[in-house]
């Protein structure tokens, strides 16, 4: 029965395409699959009919992605309003933020994994999710492009969707150094993980080999990781707890061989946190004997040495490797890079959406998580419409109460004003105008509200590439396809700045719960909203209780919490499995 | 300091080599070993002398392979007695009978491994471990070549040894039945059940793709098992279990076209147990719809499809199949082939040894665990010498009196003359001489001991290559290593009947504990000594203490009973990782 209405879909899915014909003669020849379908049309005909009449009436949902932004908007949907088709090469939700603890054994790479159709089963509703990638977004045709990526199924297959939700992720940027897909590691899935364990041991193995001088056995125990950010901290902490903690035991000769090395371009590592804990991190590490290396540009990788210049002096230097780790951060996808081309955002890096999700230039497709940046609409581009929104009278003017009238919607559509008013610690709209005219002013021209206002959208900001950026993003994005219908007469958003009535839904707001940043020896970096800053292992076991309770079910945060105690009383295990 | 004495042991090992004035250039363009080298030496000059001089006298023992028969002489090996050097591809010990279990998640392959450094860490002594593979044994010049099995790390080197102990294990024999090696899943390691598992998700991923017939999808859910023995029956049971307890709620379209076969050749599966249990099992598998073929004799496989003679018609079938495991037993490693061709056991298929473990035709290698056969010797080889042994009198007849002062002592060398006793029922050697000549006999002669003796060789068995027979044969080997020095001047052996004076050591005896076939659905059958006989889930019960017992470190027991604890909580997770 279920099968039935799947395969109605698919035929519906091929009805513009090319090989619709061809999957015709498939179903023909192979014969089964026909008689099965007449079979079920028979049998169950008059339910049939109902559910594709009820079907019929739904919009299809194609989601592109099983992380952080896709997950997210999955479990927050009202599965029984679509029909949703989850497309994505993994058919499994990572927490990824734990994969630098997978990377050395802290945490089984089993336990942060759940597969997306566990989380489907818990729906109600039609959620099908089918592991492939998609190789095209044909926006259009209204099409995604499929390729099936498992071993010896790679045949391609069109999916047709009414709303498009992109939450591909992004790839790791190697702004095209030579050398660095070849030989570098990578720490974005759940095998590049395994992976780079794996390595670390054999590093270790290796080193252990007879007939190898010092020198050679120094040279395999060089950990090199590139790429200051919190991925590299955490991972070159990890890796030095894990030496010190489990391996210096087992390989007691190599102990005084093993160096890590973290390799950073700009002047400070972790730049997006405060000042207070980068310097933090520098000196902890240089007690534990990781050598941070700042204003170190990698120029290439070869299969034994990685080749840098160091910044001021412009100086060439080369440093023999046993692993390098490449973590600078995040690059388009090719797919997500051939859509922008097509829907005329060739001259961007990042596709961009307005504060709804929506794409630009692009209806119903959305996109969230690392492979979307907002576009946040500038103040200063809507100064004439606001001014002209808000003078109530046509007066010319705004008195401070005509202000205060549209100050809310005005903070709610452009976020930058908030953030403005909180950083100059003003109160409200008043004090706007009392800095710009001083103590006694009570009305404003439009020269006079551009001048006041000129300075708000200096507060823009991208917002970073996190978890917590893609999940609350989905949430919001589930949100607003809950509320489709009754948006549509009760309409939640702000007024219209160009244009009469108001927005559908309020625009997206990011609300930050605060960032972690582990330095190993059990001791963490947190801060948190309102630049509360803690470090040390307070925080640590902060740490622990946030990462068990944000757990995307029962079993892994069992999973998790049993991984940690098992560490604690055993160690990590260094088979090279 | 180590890794001097390491080193020095190494250029002896280079002493007759051809790459020995090779590895003198290396040493010396790299310089920095050389230096390393020098300094210690003078630093510590003093303390290297009594050590390479206490060391001098101890004899270097060399172990090839981590398996069960390797590790468990590892772990009774008086350290401090030799100098020992490990050699093998894999740096962990694996618990190979929950393999099975691993291959559905049941139970996590990090669970069932531990480190051999670890293992090797507790013991007191010289021993050390090298990841290396053996691809060349030279028993005239007391050496093996080794070769790194780790990326980029592909180079040979040489060890030399005083004392060999092989215990590599065997490989999948596959009757050079063409497209096996290419097509079929094997389960003799670690990576083959995390293959599998993956493998298994990937069929089910791949039947859930769009535009597929159910015939096709059908093909990919035929899951083949090749072999009824122990491991492919377990297999099949627990791949039942995890459709249906696990795969079928998260693939609910799917649940009618999975099917597993279990393949067998001869007339019956899991026939090294009682028939009682090989029906239980055929009657269990045919209510879970899992459809065992006997008499079926795979001929070849192709990329889709497994091609079979049914044994008593000749007449040849095709089954298509998603996925295959091939278990139908054990073949020799092409290194042991090598070997056995230069010391003259071209013409055998197993490598034999004495009942002392010892290969025979080759001083100081022993050989143990799946790699070997214990070549028993028949009583009627000796029968004469044995005879003259009891005749103490030589009167050239044997009394009563007489037999009954050797037997123990023929019984512990003839351990088939037990068994023989046993099988008949008879309580002593006096039952044996009545047996043959009525009740009043006193004496016999040659020609009528011959006769008595004439059915004993019949119960000569080669060991089942299980975990346990290696266990045992380790255990017993280290034994006879920590006592060698000892045994000189007090042999603890049985007396020689060809020669004079005892055997230093008694010969190795098999003691069979039973041995368990899970069969699934929380039922197991065992077979414990004595042929007592158990099915169902108190067996299962006792094979979950007795395999958590036998856990070869606490990490893995509670590891492995933890796994057990939130399969039955949480189910198997069915991630394709």
């Amino acid at each position: 029965m279920r099968f039935f209405s799947f395969f109605e879909r698919s035929t519906r899915a091929f009805h513009h395409s090319p090989t619709y014909s061809k999957l015709i003669v498939l179903f023909t020849v192979s014969g089964g699959g026909l008689v099965a379908y007449s079979e079920s049309k028979s049998d169950n005909g008059a339910y049939n009919v109902v559910s594709s009449q009820a079907d019929a009436k739904k919009k299809k949902v194609v989601v592109l992605g099983t992380g952080w932004a896709g997950t997210s908007f999955l479990k927050n949907l009202n599965g029984s309003l679509y029909d949703v088709q989850v497309v994505s090469p993994r058919n499994y939700f990572a927490f990824t933020p734990l994969l630098p603890s997978v990377t050395c054994g802290t945490v089984e790479a089993r336990s942060i994994v759940e597969p997306i159709r566990k989380i489907i089963k818990k729906k109600t509703g039609n959620i099908e999710f089918c592991e492939a990638e998609c190789v095209k977004i044909d926006a259009a045709n209204k099409k995604v492009h499929c390729r099936s990526t498992l071993p010896d199924g790679r045949k391609e297959f069109l999916v047709d969707y009414d709303y498009l939700v992109i939450a591909m992720g992004a790839q790791a940027n190697t702004f095209n150094t030579p050398g660095v897909p070849e030989h570098c590691h990578f720490l974005k899935e759940v095998e590049d993980a395994q992976r780079i364990r794996r390595s670390v041991i054999d590093c270790f193995e290796k080193a252990s080999l007879p007939n190898l001088s010092d020198e050679e056995r120094k040279k395999m125990l060089h950990f090199v990781i590139v790429g200051g950010g919190p991925t590299g901290v955490e991972f070159a902490a990890e890796l030095h707890d894990f030496v010190c903690e489990d391996l210096e035991k087992l390989y007691p000769d190599l102990q005084d061989l093993v160096k890590i090395y973290l390799i950073e371009a700009g002047d400070q590592i972790l730049n997006m946190f405060d000042k207070r804990i980068s310097s933090f991190a520098v000196e902890k590490f240089g007690r534990d004997g990781i050598d941070v290396k700042t204003g170190y540009q990698v120029v290439s990788v070869s299969d034994k040495a990685i080749t840098m210049k160091v910044r001021p002096s412009g100086e060439i230097t080369s440093l023999p490797y046993g692993m390098v780790l490449w973590s600078t951060g995040i690059g388009t996808r090719p797919v997500i890079m051939d859509f922008m081309k097509q829907i005329g955002q060739m001259n961007r890096r990042v596709l961009a959406t307005d504060e709804w999700l929506r794409v630009l230039g692009c209806d119903d497709v959305y996109a969230l998580g690392d492979c979307a940046t907002i576009q946040q609409r500038k103040v200063m581009e809507d100064i004439s419409a606001i001014f002209n929104l808000a003078d109530k009278d046509k007066s010319g003017t705004l008195t401070i109460e005509e202000l205060q009238d549209v100050i809310d919607d005005i903070c709610l559509r452009y976020p930058q004003v908030e953030l403005y008013l909180k950083a100059k610690q003003m109160r409200n709209a008043v004090d706007l105008l009392i800095e710009y005219k001083g103590k006694e002013t009570k009305e404003v021209d439009i020269e006079g509200f551009k001048i006041a206002l000129s300075q708000v959208d200096s507060q823009m900001k991208n917002l970073p590439a996190t978890a917590q950026v893609a999940a609350q993003e989905g949430a919001y994005l589930a949100k607003c396809f809950n509320n489709m219908e009754e948006s549509e007469h009760n309409p939640e958003g702000p007024p219209r700045i160009r244009g009469s009535g108001r927005h559908r839904f309020r625009p997206f707001r990011y609300k930050h719960l605060g960032q972690f940043a582990p330095l190993g020896g059990e001791q963490t970096a947190a801060q948190l909203p309102g630049d509360w800053i803690s470090i040390g292992h307070s925080s640590q076991w902060l740490w622990y209780s946030v990462y068990a309770s944000k757990q995307v079910s029962w079993r892994t945060r069992i999973l998790v919490i049993s991984n940690w105690t098992w560490r604690f009383i055993f160690g990590r295990d260094s088979s090279g499995i």
